[in-house]
């Protein structure tokens, strides 16, 4: 989705302190639907066709290095020592923007939730013959933003609110930080810039100013307000998360996802699926899960790193891990584990089981406790099951081992060795019934007791 | 709750496309609260006294004819093959119409949180004399939505939006696409609706100025905006339902039930559950469930066709499967299935249990991990287990089989014979000790990792 | 925080009847965050320094004294058997009023969300000359409150809205209920109140007029109007139940920790969680609960009485009950339960598993299905196991027992004698396997369905 033929630098600014976060990392390593929020960012701009990227950075610069990492891009890194304000962190970028783009678009990396849009809007603007073009967004409350001054389509200023007169206090336009600048302009416009302000810093916004003192054009092109929401909290984080979901859900929702609660249904970056899928309220689903069509799942599953097959029923309280891979028509029942295994067309796990390591055939069924004990405390070792087998309930399978097509193994059996095709499996002793016992046992333990309250005494 | 003694026809318009919903089957298909949409139609039908109804039917004409079954409902079929709006829709019910009913009422399949209250209302305006009674609503924003022009008591008009002055466009009073007709006339007035408008389609919404130009009387009567929300997307569904679960769960506040987080909890359309009982968050409850006095449900439970008496404690984490039948002061702790099983009174079933075809005498403990081997591949087969027994954990009770009153289970065992009352049963192997021999399995397995690695090399 | 050295005694009125509730207790013991309605109430009290509290109760008097009880408290009861208003509820505590304080507050015991703010501005009020300090707030739809109506300062009167004028109706500042009383004339000003309105009831907030009628001066002090939400019914429970767990999540937040979905996660009114802990979606915390830096609780955990130490890892479908201690760095997996147990630095417990009662050494790792068998019908008995040691799946540990620092226990088996420092230890049968026989299974399988198929004919 390029919108023009331009060239494109992206600076994003990410070098902030972000205390109020209270984290031990930098705030945009933190998540926003299981994706660091700066790759959300660089999503967004790889989306618009921006492959350019210069990164200015602070604390755990090479982390942030390394989860801002996109094969459709080519970055650079630049670390900001100083913090003198926003003109001053864009300038650390100086190398990038000198190699002369077109365009250089400056975005914070902390605003997850910004799209192609209006960043290609803001382009179309620098295109449209403007030197500076603002992303801002209309608000219900404006108080504490900066207001956008606009008259006959140019963009006279950005007023700060202690600055605002009353009547420009009323604007409910205002500047959501993102900008586009023309690239051969860029350095001399923000190098001229000044900090005669209370604090001593280089605002970015002041480029207005210099902007239309060098006689220049600067516009302002309207984005959504929650597309420009910035993180400066772990409250503010949540929010951030909270509007990504409620888009993708409602987007797979109109795309025939049915969700009885969305609002309890999480989903993650890459979760992919299809219509006429089902899911009930309370399920969680972490990164690289694909459902198919038909697939019903019930309330309380957690599921990541895994494939639903069409027509697969899953939970209530399926816990699928990566690996699982689950064959159409195939059911993973409650309190179930899987991972790492694949469950045949129609294979059944429907009860208290855990499959690691494992790969069962079609319509086996897998009775209640079933346990593949596939860790002998250094090696994880696999458990085969062929087609049409039973595993009777409260089994362990010591893995390695085979179990045979159409093979049967009995109730609460420890199987160690292989098992034929069609074979029985016992691994289990013999039943020995002692008569009226129970009733000396309820009497030792009622002694014992006796005995405990007694020594407490 | 008959209003009146007239008798009446509904006409339930269900045969939409409804290709926004993204679906293999017929919209009034898809579930609020555990039943198709058009069964709550039916029975808000029924509720009002309303038991003759013909439904205009498009694609699974027979699977939504089922849905729309109730024993206090009489009902025809008719199927809308050509689709030219709503009044060509109405028609095709001509047949129904034409056996005369004193009140014809027109309602969509997609509308199952419309209440009787304004049903008896549209009802009420016929018998007060009006031909035509249309059903609206006031909203905040009526962008989109038809007004109607009322003055002195009757309706003049609905107005589509784009037809609308600037006047009209700033009432808030709009159509909610349903109405009562004088059953006499009804064919008469709906016959003489046109199509001469850009799409060529007969509006059901023209009879107003049908009636008016034939010196016959319109009037409004309003509803609740909820009421009339219909549903087009799998969102708007989600807001169905979500509007559905709201009012449940405040009637059922507002009669004695504590739920620490309403938002949270899950009912079905026939969920019932008594006062004085609690609910912590995220319970989800399937159809067929009731719930007796005193009784505390934990967090993460699920629960279908069960009924839960008095005092009894459930979760966190029970699944109850249809046919759970839990007795007064009995438990079922985490990570727990029952399914058709009698829980004595007093009974404890606390821990990673699986309890399926059982009865369970009062006072019974069954310890963690116990699981009912109730299946041998083909048939399901009953386990019995007596009064005051303790079944040790870890045990696999293989049915068919009886453990008797008093008998005591030792843990680990798998019971496959029966246990008389007050036995000990034993099924478990002896345990031997092999001193040291741990170092060498650790060192057993470190090589077989160390071959892997060579291998893989 | 004494904003005074005046003394003080607070007046909570709980004697309500609380029909509304439909509840078989006290509305007052209704738990909001795990605790008693009321003792949030006193919390409030105590947080503010006021430390003599005169409670006027009604049913249930002995349970709402109690759960009233705070350590840093003195309280008197005092039965209210009839009821004829609350300015008749006040003097039910006439005797302690009599005692002598500077100030005397009036407060509902079902208010629980106040703070100490508004407690400290209405004793501020006093201090500063005030008689009679209303405390009020501001409110969007005032309907059906008493309005302020307030001049220069001083409170004229509080209207109730049936004698308001249209003027008065549009005031939005209404009367909260609670109030500070010059403790010196409290008495006297209270007995001045008449009963002469259409129910015959002594309304508190007549004494506004009678202390202008005297003289005197009345004032008002703005709170939140969260703060003064009142509860009659189990609605309006779950309303006070969101606003707390609210402002408690946003407070965290603001705190450090990550919360991906914080109206999801439901805290104890002690809970206490440590900044950079990550919290997914779906946690619920009962009372007791500390949680240590840099843990991470996965979805669907239910928590209470239980620590967690720092780095741990906990879920999802954790169980953590009373007394369950976690190391740092230990892990505590999907379905599993712990109760009353110490888990190692570094231990793992992840897969369907239950322990209770123990002690389990560092970097022990407990397999899949694991049972501490703890329970004999009557005594708990204790389960003891070292360090790197090696818990097969699916082992029943029958306590009371003892496994040695790097012991190895083989999967599958029951464990009823200690095992020695490296030992490993058997308690299986030996796997037979017998050919072809699952074909004679099933055929028998298949025969008796057939027979009981013919039995139902």
């Amino acid at each position: 989705m390029t919108a023009t033929k331009r060239t494109c630098l992206a600076v994003i600014l990410a070098a902030g302190e972000s205390t109020r976060m209270k984290s031990s990392r930098s705030k945009v390593l933190h998540p926003v639907a299981g994706r660091p929020m700066i790759a959300h960012v660089v999503d967004a701009l790889a989306g618009a066709g921006i492959c350019d990227i210069a990164l200015v950075l602070g604390r755990d610069a090479d982390k942030v290095e390394a989860a801002a990492h996109n094969p459709a891009v080519t970055s650079s890194v630049h670390v900001q020592t100083e913090r003198l304000g926003t003109a001053h962190a864009v300038l650390a970028a100086r190398e990038a923007i000198a190699k002369g783009f077109d365009d250089v678009l400056v975005i914070f990396g902390d605003t997850p939730l910004i799209t192609e849009a209006p960043l290609a809007d803001a382009r179309a603007g620098l295109a449209g013959g403007a030197d500076v073009v603002v992303i801002g967004f209309e608000t219900a409350d404006p108080t504490g933003y900066g207001r956008l001054i606009v008259e006959n389509g140019a963009l006279l200023a950005i007023r700060e609110e202690k600055d605002a007169s009353e009547a420009e206090r009323a604007i409910t336009y205002c500047n959501g930080g993102l900008m586009a600048i023309d690239g051969r302009k860029a350095l001399d416009l923000i190098g001229r810039i000044g900090n005669a302000n209370a604090k001593g810093e280089y605002y970015l916004t002041d480029i207005v100013e210099v902007v239309r003192a060098s006689g220049g054009r600067a516009v302002a092109v309207k984005a959504p307000e929650e597309e420009l929401t910035g993180c400066n909290t772990r409250a503010e984080l949540a929010v951030i998360e909270r509007l990504w979901q409620q888009r993708r859900r409602q987007q797979m929702m109109l795309d025939g996802v049915s969700m009885i609660a969305p609002e309890t249904v999480f989903l993650s970056y890459d979760t992919e699926i299809a219509p006429d899928v089902t899911i009930e309220p309370n399920v969680f689903f972490g990164p690289g899960v694909t459902v198919e069509s038909g697939a019903l799942i019930h309330s309380f599953s957690h599921i990541e790193g895994a494939h639903i097959s069409a027509d697969a029923e899953i939970g209530p309280y399926a816990r699928l891990r990566p690996g699982a891979n689950l064959g159409p028509h195939s059911k993973v029942g409650n309190f179930c584990e899987v991972k790492k295994a694949e469950i045949g067309a129609g294979a059944k796990v429907n009860h208290l089981t855990y499959i690691g390591d494992a790969i069962i055939g079609e319509k086996t069924n897998i009775g209640a406790g079933t346990i593949t004990c596939n860790y002998d405390g250094i090696n994880k070792h696999l458990t085969r099951i062929g087609a049409h087998a039973f595993i009777g309930s409260n089994t362990s399978l010591v893995a390695p081992v085979s179990i045979g097509d159409g093979a049967y193994i009995a109730s609460g059996s420890v199987i160690t060795a292989d098992v034929p095709d069609d074979a029985v499996a016992f691994g289990r002793a013999r039943q020995e019934n002692k008569a009226g016992r129970a009733v000396l046992v309820r009497e030792r333990n009622q002694a014992i007791k006796a005995e405990r309250k007694k020594a407490a005494e």
